[in-house]
């Protein structure tokens, strides 16, 4: 049987861009738009050259892509102007690019109240607009804003936008969802039915997560004929977010009929390296990445301790929906106190330590294990410092500094111009084989000022801890009054795109701070080979 | 026409307790479960008797509910043991709950591999089991796991199990997708085909998210038949998530197919609560909230300045497929004045302060509370600290005493017996009226210290905080890097019953502290009338 091609035009750095909190500088969108063609993504779409000078200027030189079209995204002709006088289309057609992606309104009620002219207009400018751009030699598509609802309020003028836009020579017709709310079974239906006026070959879906179904909402809109899914990288989007191609990928090229169907543009190479690409986008947009996102997250083909843990030893294929290595992630069983040695045999298997069942070691850690747990440490979310208690029962973890004592204090008084202010300062004394050290530093804080004179001067190995960073500072207090005791996690990550979590636990919260920083640079240390 | 009643099985506490990093106390599980009632499921499942202490505990006594049924989680009968004589069976009979949903094997080669017993003998469990229960009166349900990837390799097999159960007595028979990667497609053909054998109205669904998809599923389940649905609270579970209880509710009640179709327990004013009660849970668990989160999510009626913010605001039923409000989320514009205010007008009239939405105070206090958040305070888990930002702008509020200067510290040296010991120290410096008070106090950790020292010596305020206590104290940080800014929530009680929260944000987590135990205490003098 021969397979039909699905197209995935990816959206991130436009619509991905109106995601509250993100604002990508020129960098950021050439390195992700670097990262999606390595992806093996068939359209990525720039942004909105004309729209702002950002935009404007990512579309001056088209990037060199090994597979992917660059499209740019813009509103068709406004009303009163015709296509080739009109400012908006001119940035356009200007703007270095395989493809332009209109967007016209298919919702008779805001072409009405929104644009305020005539449907006959509307319909005059989406005809205008993409033959022009057709005439420039540009693949052009048409992003059909409101579709559903439209559909839904007037179906032969939202049908009509859609028709207009093929019989003008539109290569796609995309029906967007734009606010969100419509459900998979009535896209189904609905792009079944635009189907049956429009080759089913033309048609593509943009979907937004309002009601979490944006990529069910895709997968439905391919079951009904559409051949182009538009989406983000994580799902980024206004709101709740687009489509999160990051789930879809996975899906189309996994799943048996899905997979029977479609051929893509991604490889089964490069889908694993799926799990790195999102957790790369989330590295250059400081957000922790999500740990239960599908197939990626780090939780994603976890097990914790219960009814499956020693089940999943046995035979992961039947308790995994897939190989976790098929998009770059890895399984993991979680290791716990109530986990029991076999956890904790798979885990070391993983660090790359072989280990009898039967080796006196392997009790000893495991008791380590639960003394810690009692004591409200928890490794789930602190794989170094497993690995450094691991390593350290088997003997193999240097002794790379000490620390003889440390200081740190925070004081709030006014400053010279009579404001309050806080400051923090911290001092740190290492002794470092035969050598002391001892550092000062301030922070914006006490745990700041902490990590900063810590990571100052630890002499000979202070090259291999130069790309540190502090990305994530979680604390947690157990039991209450004066039996109180605070656990803090700390991530660490060192710009290649490992991040690696530990944990500490004390009465004192500076302490518990302490623990976590002296066990990060020491697994940083470990891993780096420092001698 | 006659509507259906569809029914909510929340498995929060026993499903979404395989969380990676996901611990609830038992004073956790109560305040999961009296949320849960409120919101109005019907079934509540508790836990897992007889598999830990603290679940054990739970069922001793059954929590008062105004509506849903409480519902205990075990196994079958084991293999070679009859089921009047099986401890795991005698723990969920001797479980204080209105239901029992047992799970068993739903596929054959797990049946062999994992259990390692005969076909038969699985399904003979299953009847004496279910049978079990029904004689002892309970509401008696069928968890059939891994229902799908069995149903696909022997769907004669699978059926039987399900079958085995109707025919013992089992009010529901629940179809689990436990490893999460059937697709909504699947779950809507092979629900269809089961209920040609089961009725329909009989039928459950258990979703996981491993494709994203676990809302989705739930929803195809329900078109095909399945009349009760099985999730958690924003989605937690092992892995990525169960099916989330807080998108579908909002689409059963408000998306124009379902609620034609049918009826749930939640009511709309029920689900007017549903953004607290998402949130309320990820202040229990110490999360940082989802901005992105479907229809509950701070940006889920969010728009970004630009070619949608201007429209939005002409027309915004138009731009939004709900009314923000009917799940208590609200809308977000970064120009509004509006929004915002009969929120507040509704929380001043509960503080019993009456005010006019005129009132410029009203204008100003919204003003200070926008201006706050942007800085990340967050009102909803503070509200002593909300009280206290209301009354201060209505100038209701004293100035008790005012902090001239802190200062605090933490130290790490070895004792006088060679051990390594922290100790902390906080002096404090307070003017009362007239009077200055200088305080010092040693604590087992910054925050204790400053603690005891602010409150050893308030003057005449003495009497009105000595039965204070610090019952909880979490951090979250925002941003990471440099810009890092940390929130503190801290919680005291006065042994009266009344417990009361506060907030505090700087980029220094002893200045943000400091903040959050300065309103605790301001909040106890204002509410003692202390003058």
């Amino acid at each position: 049987m021969s397979r039909e091609r699905l197209y995935l035009y990816d959206t991130s750095l436009r619509d991905g861009a109106q995601t509250t909190g993100v604002d990508f500088s020129l960098d950021d969108k050439r390195r992700i738009a670097a990262l999606l063609d390595a992806l093996g993504v068939d359209y990525i779409e720039g942004g909105y050259p004309g729209a702002n000078p950002l935009d404007t200027e990512f579309f001056v030189k088209k990037p060199k892509f090994a597979h992917a079209r660059f499209s740019a995204f813009g509103m068709i002709r406004r009303t009163g102007r015709s296509a080739s006088n009109d400012p908006g289309v001119a940035a356009l057609l200007d703007a270095e690019a395989d493809a332009i992606c209109y967007v016209a309104k298919a919702w008779d009620y805001h072409v009405r109240v929104a644009l305020g002219t005539t449907l006959e207009d509307n319909l005059a400018g989406v005809a205008q607009s993409v033959e022009l751009a057709v005439q420039h030699g540009r693949e052009t598509m048409l992003d059909c804003e409101h579709f559903f609802d439209g559909y839904k309020a007037n179906p032969a003028y939202a049908l009509d936008v859609a028709r207009t836009a093929y019989k003008a020579g539109a290569r796609w017709i995309v029906l967007c969802d734009t606010n969100g709310g419509t459900l998979p079974h009535e896209v189904e239906r609905i792009v079944g039915e635009v189907a049956k006026h429009i080759p089913h070959d033309r048609l593509g879906i943009h979907a937004h997560n309002d009601t979490e179904n944006a990529v069910a909402n895709s997968l439905a809109a391919v079951r009904a004929g559409a051949r182009q899914i538009q989406g983000t990288l994580n799902g980024l989007g206004e709101r709740c977010g687009n489509a999160n191609l990051v789930s879809i990928i996975p899906t189309l090229l996994l799943k048996k009929d899905y997979a029977e169907a479609y051929d893509i543009g991604v490889s089964h190479q490069q889908l694993a390296a799926l799990t790195k690409v999102s957790h790369t986008l989330d590295e250059l947009l400081n957000r922790a990445p999500d740990r239960h996102r599908p197939y990626v997250g780090a939780s994603a083909f976890a097990t914790k301790a219960g009814i499956h843990a020693s089940a999943v030893m046995k035979d992961p294929a039947t308790y995994e929906h897939i190989v976790p290595e098929a998009v770059g992630n890895r399984r993991r069983l979680l290791v716990s106190g109530q986990a029991g040695k076999s956890n904790i045999l798979a885990e070391l298997e993983r660090l790359g330590v072989a280990l009898d069942k039967n080796d006196p070691r392997l009790a000893r850690l495991l008791e380590d294990v639960k003394e810690k747990e009692a004591q409200f440490y928890a490794y789930e979310g602190a794989d170094a410092s497993f690995e450094l208690l691991a390593r350290r029962s088997l003997g193999t973890v240097p002794d790379y500094f000490e620390v003889e004592r440390f200081s740190v204090n925070a004081e709030r008084r006014h400053n010279a111009k009579g404001e309050y202010v806080t400051v923090s300062e911290a001092v740190v004394k290492l002794r470092i084989g035969e050598d002391t050290s001892i550092s000062v530093a301030e922070g914006n804080g006490p745990i700041n000022a902490l990590d900063l004179a810590l990571r100052r001067d630890l002499g000979k190995y202070q090259p291999f801890i130069e790309d540190l960073e502090l990305v994530d500072y979680r604390v947690r207090v157990f039991q209450g009054g004066t039996d109180a005791v605070t656990r803090v996690l700390i991530e660490f990550s060192d710009g290649s795109g490992e991040n690696w979590s530990t944990v500490g636990v004390s009465a004192n919260i500076i302490d518990a701070s302490f623990q976590a920083l002296v066990d990060a640079i020491t697994y940083k240390l470990l891993k780096a080979g420092a001698k």
